[in-house]
């Protein structure tokens, strides 16, 4: 077996293909997941797993730049968008209309991890990142200033 | 054995994977189903099954919040249209031209179910909800206007 | 959404399917799922989600008249064993040698699910039942002995 | 639409791809389909659709020269065995160790017809024939004598 | 064997999945049948078999409220129209360019029948119908005008 | 398109992957395809193609060394018998028992083509040749016995 | 084996697919083919087959109306014009700028045929006719100009 | 991007999909993979990447409980040898014939990572075991003597 | 074994079916491959295998005739710009956007081969060239200007 | 495009897939080619490709430790046996019965390659090795007797 890490193959596998500014959608369990995406269904019964245990041990394992969720959660799920800041502290955050993550951000996804949540837009979107330290390490190699806080 | 509701594995599945918005047509065995549809074919004979068994079954086991069907169902199906507004008291009911019905809802549909009904107008979309008390009843979430009589 | 049960639409069809005397595997996360079986896998990080409650959600959508699980489990996770008894406690409980749960069980399964458990001997197997009272009470229908008491 | 006859697509086309001893199997709701069987899922709820229904909408488009059933049918489920006999009258009759239905006759199945029969040992092998006056028509054929009855 | 009716399974399926307003054509040998098209191809010879012998078998089988051809037909192949407006008597005619036929329609088409027919602008449109009095035979049904005469 | 020659993809294709030795089976519209055989079913009525037809096109582009059929075709369907001597003049002529040309043979073919024959034992097996003097042409080749005759 | 014709069984079928004013490609070994092109790779090494062979063999086997190669041909490489212009006595010639032959006339092509041809602007279209004499010889019909010549 | 671990996104997953005794293949450039083996091919040329860095990153993910190797290499590749029982410290070896590592254990394997290794006998067995202290922590498990070392 | 050259099975395949024009994309650890993409997955560990042993291993069996990479190349790691002028010296060098290469190119490729890079704007694309003396030797050939160097 | 080799993909990468002891077949265009077998069909005409010309191709880019061949090569096709001789010079030769190339030999095959060559047993059985130089050149290892003379 594994040592440690996510112990769920497709999902491991699917962060292993994920590069810079691919988007992963973690969604609750009443998400409309489109035909057509790459759907990793976690879903077991009512928040089992839920949304933040889900979003932490995917956290742990996966450079995220950018957090995006329905413009909803600051003003209605307070305490989720608290939690995310904490979470992701270094990632840069966005909003969009909860009808766009529905669409377009579904169809965009490069895949969409269903939990068991039943959270009021309890759907956010990852935008993955690079280690910038070690992608910028290189000899000769000129920082552009976006990155410059990061390496 | 399962213990209880609807027997058929393809089926079942499919409203499994419906989520909030998603649309699911339950329809007569006359529909043109689209090539590319997720197609799940339960007619066997003239109204074996029927449209309002169908419905029934799935009524029992899926959150619907709307229901649309050909703008002909309440003039000249009336039977049929007041069976749907019982069977489905709570959702929002709308219409929409029958040519609309074959082409743009049968794309826009996640799974069409074929049932045996010879019934005109027998195409019944089906909006998929969420079981909005245990959606919005985490702590610190404040309920938007268009649920609040649902919670 | 679905009303109730087990959200997962990949397990829940696999329950659909089953049908009387077919084996369904409820695995910890260690089991070596052979690569030609129909997995299910569900596991994400230790214990999550933990055996019982799998075990617990299959027990209440499936019929079930058997449970067989490693003669190593009464012996040495007798916890196990009184807890599969007391959720199971209509049905007949053998034992087989740890390897062959690994091999010829493996094998039979119409599916195995994986768990996140990290339990020693943590792989049951559920023998399908039927509704003994529902399939004896046609008219004319002569119960043989052995469905007698459950009839 | 078809104008007549079976509805299903996939039930339609598996009888046409049926030829001379091809063992076709018609199962209740309960029945164990093996993995890889040509699984056509009729099921729907409690006898919905029933054994006999389907049985006889197969009736009606197959040429059966023989139909095999569990031992238990005529000692048990008499009522059944009689309506068979009635329903398919110029079958021959056999039977079968109720495990073999489920086995042997499971795997030999060119397709299982799975209805929402709850019904014991509701599982009725069909083994097709030709239609034997058109198929000895032609000039010179000596026709053979375990056909002349038929021809 | 199937006691009656069209032979061929992939037909006979593709007949069974067609439903009110589905085009199907069928076509002479030469026809460019786009590559995502569901082909079925039943030419085997010159004129084997021939246009009308399909056509006659499919009218049997299929509620046709529709024929569209080549605009050349009825003046460059005025037999083959004639037998046509026989064979479909009930049916609406229309024509259309012979390159929209190869084109457009050939794209629409649910199933695209290829016959071994050598006949120029050999490829018919059958626009299926549904059993208008079966259909609007319920109570208290309001027979539309453009179906009053069929009910 | 083709100039000339059998005109169904599927069946040209199948005919130009046969090797020497290969076994090619050309069958009635009742025998059991086994349902892992290569099924090219041309099937379309009642001896529509008829048996002849097709073996007919099939010998104008295959070198065939070999005819079985069952034992009962010499003594029960004599004039078909003659009629495959005639058109299958070079090659060697044997039988097997009919069950074993359903069974064996059937499992054998490297192709199964189904023709609409209502014949008894229409099914006629022929095994590929190679085209002897081109084979055995080259300098220095020394022409095995068996081969003699037809270089 | 086939008595004579092409041996390859997929350039076989795939011509056995062609229908009137169907293209087929047939390039050298440097033809950048679409991801989603039907790629028929012949090529071995540096003009083996030669483009000319290929050609040739498919020009005995299809009906060919029109050929389409690059401006460049005529005047860059006359000797393959010139070739074309005998080996197609019958067919109407056009040219494309050498970009739409990679572009355009690659995506619209039924079959792209991979030669190991070494030779610049080695991509030939051709566009697919039918026997016009068979197919305009039926009793009644009146022939349109444009095939006068070829009838 | 991921944090850390293998990047490989298929080889990641087949670590994430092995059970206890499951077997992995870490092979040389020259192994004869069986066709319906898993076939992870990393090889890009002549030890690149290597056959210990990459044991090694596999050795940093897997808990490997054994380790199968051809006799051959402890007499004929020592230091290979001594690499294998220096990093897998805790396994236990054994030796198997070189045609049973190239037959049995291939077919045997979960799946084969062909590395570029050029190194003889470079072919090594992984058998998986489970995280015995964390397995076996659970309240009343009584620890077989087997793990009590491990635990 | 392969005598020489790259030994990885799908890479080598890919680059075999590169012609004049296509565009073959060589990218970091990082780079977000799109879902539809023909994915090559060489990553293993940072630099494992690294850019330009890749880019190297490609430039000794492909033809390249122009070489694209993201602007910031030039400007901020000149190391890699000068070593890829050095490599690929007889190529036509141009630049796009980053996003663009993200983006577009990624989208056009015909394979995206992805390396374990730790390498800021490690993302190369290689567009192929023909062998033009090889092309345009033949006799007749009238060589256009664009190639009159390279001949 | 490729600078050189083989230009056929599928044929590359069937190549680079093979491993120590693998075997390849390449077979005259009368071959019965298995239906399950990796079926690389070159064939085109007669003699086109010609048994030697693929043969030599692969040869210059497969080590090649053994071959095998019918026994009646070098009895009844000398000139063969003796071109293999002079261009496997290195390897060992060994002959089966031609049931068997054609049978035990296909069957075990990783791919059997058509030609176009009416060459009488023409099917020739190639054992792929491993460069032993290389392969046993590394620090400390034992070179077994068998290789020594080849190291």
């Amino acid at each position: 077996m594994k040592r440690s890490g996510i112990l769920n193959a497709e999902l491991g596998e699917a962060l292993a293909t994920l590069g810079h500014t691919d988007l992963l959608l973690v969604v609750d369990a009443g998400f409309p997941v489109p035909r057509d995406a790459h759907r990793i269904d976690l879903a077991l019964a009512e928040n089992l797993p839920d949304l933040r245990t889900v979003l932490g041990l995917i956290a742990d394992e996966l450079v995220v730049e950018g957090v995006v969720r329905a413009e909803d959660v600051p003003s209605h799920n307070p305490r989720l968008d608290s939690w995310l800041h904490e979470r992701f502290s270094g990632a840069e955050f966005t909003t969009r209309p909860h009808a766009e993550v529905l669409g377009e951000l579904a169809r965009e996804a490069k895949a969409v991890v269903r939990t068991g949540a039943f959270e009021p837009w309890g759907n956010i979107g990852l935008y993955c990142g690079v280690d910038a330290p070690r992608w910028f390490g290189g000899e000769g190699v000129v920082v552009p200033e976006q990155y410059a806080s990061k390496v």
